[in-house]
């Protein structure tokens, strides 16, 4: 008997009939004596509808409120699967996030969760009941509901695995599993079966949409094993886990492509100590995350800096902190720039292996393609290209480094 | 400056145009300086689609689930009108029952308040801020989320306004006010201006519409003066507030039809102590309302009992009452009747004027309608129909009452 967490995406409970069949697989693992905490998302669609609504009557919503409002698009999806699990003749209870014990902090829109006070969980458990608890949301300072932001509900899953001690969480989703690129881009991308917590986690922030980073970073730091998988069959999904040895016999493990980010150029900052300082203070108290940062040479005094930062975020900072910066950092201007995409190759075993960023770099360029910006780590490296150039930019990296399913053929793992 | 409750039904709230509508109203008198506190009901029509999708799952879905469920619709209201009051400058904030501080019981689907815990709410009136709080909802033991049953909202609102000992609490819904009889049935029927609460509960808990008695009884017993009025325009509603001398004047207040009863008669019970108490304990333990009951003489030994319930309970008295109730009260059989109308005639001066009763089975009786059941209080009689004779009883008795635009002509208060 295990004890497993289990996490079902909009796509997977969409319509009340994914709702059935997600009770039905439920119910399936239960007949096998498992241990099982369900976390659901809002069913596709809900929080857009919502989204779309409070604009109607709000263009620039205050988070608080945004909260209160998006938050019932899970408790309605955990009403619901538990309602579908007792037809089924399954003993099931919903809670929402606050009534889950996921205590978090009173950063609206996107609260980090500050400790789990699983008593309840554990109690239904011991009553034999499938407990599931709207992902997502949680509960901050006198009650407040927060939302964790995008990707909360598998934070949520995970932090649960975490506090419950899990065997094992599943994320069940629309694909099979973490591909070595994705298949959009590279149609002979391979599933992968085993992936380190860190590759995934560098996967994962350079756009491979499966799985948010902080959720992984999450499981990295409590151990816990994540399973990506198909809520549309039966067919075992990728196994995110803690490193092993022979996981570094293959050096890049997958190629991404990020489209999310969008780069600001602050020009002319007069070059002195605490300017650059500055700027990214004000960003980080509007809690922006700011990706990959350039900073140009100094000529004449004066300096450009470039950063990357989610576009989501571009309007803000338009909106209420494009004016400040100017002011308080005495930039000449602000060049927004939303047509960018970031290729990154991932693999740990490129800390054995030398000469890959190279490699990298010259595939690019014998594809004319411009590099505007560069990271690295340890276990990964990044450039920032033309947007249009990120489908060709994926496939060349994706064959030349041998991921492709014809280029493995009986290697295949 | 004056502290108001104010109510919103579904149908106000029924759009994001309406939400708009009712922000502005709710601005207008907070710029004429009150303390405003708003109870929402959920948007006209997402609870039922809401029921639609848990039947889809579940045709007999659990009452804590459910109340999980279509709690989330009072929040969206609460959320977008707090959204709609910020985008016209007027400071606001929404709050779950829960939040508000709203203490029930753990009866799911009709939970009872308990108590009120103001404190978040005071907090922030003191701050300015129009405080918005979601109807229908509160919080059961363990955090459980409850619900208040039908008319939910409008207790909330009551007993707010109680525990907040505001001035006045004023219920906006989609009519004007409380009419002499539904004027649906009695076209001449006129709004009434001022109506004590003891008439506002005969008439409420005998089918007319606007209140539930709950709220009703609410209001009475902590001395809370509601105000029934439309939303759609600024005329003056409906005053029900305590009792005053003058209002004797009028003998019948008005005339209402109830058609939300089903008459029960369960047949050939043994005619020994305890039988009836253990067919009342039994629904009672349900939680099922029963309204009137009779029971006729006995007859070689055997009795039959008809009793009326709100027909909403059919289906739970057919599936899971029905048979426990033949075998433990030995009864032959249950007969279910829900083709009648409980027609009544309200008004405090039935007190000091005699012979009502007896004006009203004359009024009946020239009209060949058939009384089936009787019951009388010091303020109201009640006569159980045919339904399909309802709208010809009601325009009988309020013409006979004098109660029509025409027959008051200048004496119209």
């Amino acid at each position: 008997m295990a004890r497993i967490v289990q996490k079902y995406g909009g796509s997977s409970v969409r319509d009340t009939d994914r709702i059935l069949s997600v009770a039905r697989r439920i119910k399936q693992c239960r007949d096998r004596g498992d241990d099982l905490i369900v976390v659901v998302s809002a069913m596709g669609g809900v929080t857009d509808r919502l989204i779309a609504l409070a604009k109607e009557v709000n263009p620039d919503p205050n988070e608080r409120e945004m909260d209160m409002l998006l938050a019932t698009g899970e408790q309605q999806s955990v009403a619901l699967l538990a309602l579908a699990l007792h037809g089924l003749g399954c003993p099931a209870i919903s809670f929402t996030g606050a009534q889950a014990g996921i205590e978090t902090d009173d950063t609206h829109s996107k609260a980090r969760i500050r400790s789990i006070q699983p008593r309840r969980i554990r109690e239904r458990l011991e009553q034999g009941k499938v407990v599931i608890v709207a992902g997502f949301q949680g509960r901050g300072d006198d009650d407040a509901i927060t939302t964790l932001g995008r990707g909360g509900s598998d934070l949520t899953a995970v932090a649960l695995a975490a506090a419950l001690k899990a065997d094992l969480c599943q994320i069940f989703t629309d694909v099979d599993g973490v591909y070595t690129a994705d298949p959009r881009l590279a149609p002979d991308a391979r599933k992968i079966d085993r992936i380190s917590h860190d590759e995934m986690l560098e996967l994962a922030s350079l756009g491979a949409k499966v799985m948010q980073a902080r959720s992984i970073e999450f499981a990295k730091k409590f151990g816990v094993d994540l399973e990506v998988r198909s809520s549309l069959n039966d067919r075992p999904g990728t196994l995110i886990t803690k490193e092993t040895k022979d996981m570094e016999d293959v050096v890049i493990r997958g190629v991404s492509a990020d489209r999310t980010e969008a780069k600001l150029t602050v020009t002319h900052i007069p070059d002195r100590p605490g300017r650059a300082a500055r700027l990214f203070q004000i960003l980080a108290a509007a809690a922006i995350n700011v990706d990959m940062i350039v900073q140009n040479v100094s000529a004449d005094g004066f300096t450009d800096i470039s950063f990357t930062v989610p576009r989501a975020d571009l309007d803000k900072i338009r909106r209420r902190l494009a004016d400040r910066i100017q002011k308080e950092v005495q930039a000449e201007e602000i060049l927004y720039d939303e047509r960018i995409a970031k290729i990154s190759a991932v693999g740990i075993g490129m800390r054995s292996h030398s000469g890959i960023a190279a490699r990298m770099f010259t595939i690019l360029a014998e594809r004319d393609i411009n590099i505007e910006m560069i990271a690295t780590s340890e276990i990964k490296i990044s450039c920032v290209i033309r947007e249009h150039a990120a489908e060709h930019a994926v496939r060349a990296l994706h064959t030349a480094f041998g991921l492709g399913r014809d280029d493995r053929g009986a290697s295949d793992e």
